[in-house]
């Protein structure tokens, strides 16, 4: 298996992306392309123990910066971004994982992957960690403007990646909304939710926004407008609270004392709710395989998001939601008809 | 002035409110009138150094539960909720205060109190605490469905609100939408952005999820849907966070002490973030004065936000936010032609 990585992506690019290539080389055994500005790939690697690593590079002399937008994905027709969609397009590499702009790999991988037949919009689904183990978003901000059928989709997409990839045999799937009555929700949700109840899924109906971490859903099914507002505003929470904790700490002698003592553990709370370790947001619905990591990612989490391009290409998750897709169309077509 | 409480609503109804409006009516020389069942109320008060205090209790033999829906507010002529709601109205109390079901508040005042003139969707707005201060979110969940010109109004009366109660001159307006970019959002806060950015409110553009705890912005408008899942998630944050923090310090000897030692810190730290502390969401564009604490106030949340209810009405505010809308739909009758 090839799988290519943006080497030009995230906030310390490329010496995170290098490294973080080389660890998943060695660690699963796979072979990875480094796309970006071959100089500075090879400046990186050089630096490294990379004995039993297999990593080439394909050179891509444009990078796409974390704040661009559009009209820079039209133009840099170099960028390490594009050139990495398209080597998944010519079958030179199973995936594309890159930590860089969320926005441009979407942009690419519609225009240049093109949707799975049968999925009006590739979505964008992330796993968070909560209380008991992990809930899939799904769309965290691929469509801000959806239909009700959409969000039909994207629970079915939702529910074949967390049953292929992470081995759940019935996903319990919830619509995120106010409250969890069935009179709860907008005109988007309530309409959504009468489609859901009527499908095979194991619907489990409107949740709130405090579900996302109480594990009540396998999946939680939104807009893309909502889950991402959702996914910043837990984002500025953790940033707020460490922040605090650290502010509020100082003031006090005991407390310092208090919080050393106590500084693993918090360590690992923050490892566990920060979702960047989590491999990255994944593409679904899309002819390919790309996976998203978080821009601050570290060299452990870039070799995350390979093991999780890995695991979608061997669990052939792509295959599986056009073949559920499809049975979706047929029930409807079968109900309409 | 007086000011009427929800005696019946909350968590921990009726000891809680009527301990709140004792301490109330003490510390702002008000008179409280305590609306709910006459005999639990008086047990309660009974128990209580009430000297000084003027409390007077309106019978109201019905109450509402928190899971409660559009039926029983119908049904249930004689509860709490709409008793006291009905005193604003008939001008027996200046202000309507409620820890209980937000629906149903909102419900009433809507029914009873009605609109201000020029107001299509009064909204339900509130306080949250960030790392400088304090940020107005408004719409938190009145309003599911919302045109460009809703999320104008809210502006309006977000700006009116922090302006004559918090006292600042010129309040910042962010529109929450999913990137900071003109270009960024949906179809619903496209069209918003355009209305704000003509009005000659200090509109600073579109704001984030984590920019709710940033202080970026005194004001963050929303369509209710979107506001209460971001209020939501970040309850549900806060409450995994502390879950966890309780989880992992109870594995380690040196983390309990640590905890032990940082304990008054971090419940600084919660009553900070905890937005119950700040009095309760405030219903702007009501014919009226109605103030919404959370069902888990204690009776110091129940005090404040009587002393909220109290501000509001010092400070005329619905007045205030008649005149604004006035002129408000004037410039744009103007614009039009």
């Amino acid at each position: 298996m090839k799988v290519a990585v943006d080497a030009m992506g995230g906030d310390f690019a490329p010496r995170v992306t290098v490294e973080g290539a080389v660890k998943a080389s060695k660690e699963y055994n796979i072979e990875v392309l480094l796309v970006g500005v071959e100089d500075l790939i090879k400046k990186e690697f050089a630096k490294l123990n990379h004995s039993r690593a297999r990593v080439n590079v394909i050179n891509a002399t444009e990078a796409i910066g974390m704040g661009e937008g559009i009209l820079s994905f039209r133009k840099k027709k170099k960028s390490s971004i594009r050139v990495g969609t398209q080597l998944v397009k010519d079958g030179e590499a199973d995936a594309f994982v890159s930590i860089g702009n969320t926005a441009a790999v979407v942009y690419m991988s519609r225009k240049i992957l093109g949707a799975l037949k049968g999925v009006d919009k590739p979505a964008l689904s992330l796993l968070v960690p909560n209380l008991k183990g992990l809930t899939l978003l799904i769309d965290v901000g691929a469509n801000v403007n959806c239909r009700p059928h959409h969000l039909e989709q994207f629970a079915v997409m939702g529910h074949t990646f967390m049953k292929s990839v992470l081995g759940i045999k019935t996903p319990r799937i919830g619509l995120m909304s106010v409250g969890e009555e069935e009179t709860k929700g907008n005109e988007l949700t309530k309409e959504a939710f009468d489609r859901l109840e009527a499908s095979p899924l194991n619907f489990i109906g409107n949740v709130e926004g405090k579900d996302i971490y109480s594990g009540k859903a396998d999946v939680i099914v939104s807009d893309g407008f909502t889950g991402n507002v959702a996914l910043k505003v837990s984002e500025g929470m953790v940033e707020t609270f460490f922040y605090m904790a650290r502010t509020e700490v100082m003031k006090n002698f005991f407390a310092k004392i208090g919080f050393f003592l106590m500084k693993r553990n918090l360590k690992r709370i923050y490892k566990k709710i920060d979702y960047s370790e989590y491999g990255g947001a994944q593409l679904l619905g899309i002819n390919g395989v790309c996976i998203i990591g978080h821009g601050r990612s570290n060299s452990n989490a870039v070799k995350s998001a390979v093991g999780l391009a890995r695991d979608f290409v061997l669990n052939k998750v792509q295959d599986k939601i056009q073949q559920e897709i499809a049975e979706l169309s047929h029930r409807l077509s079968e109900i309409e008809g």
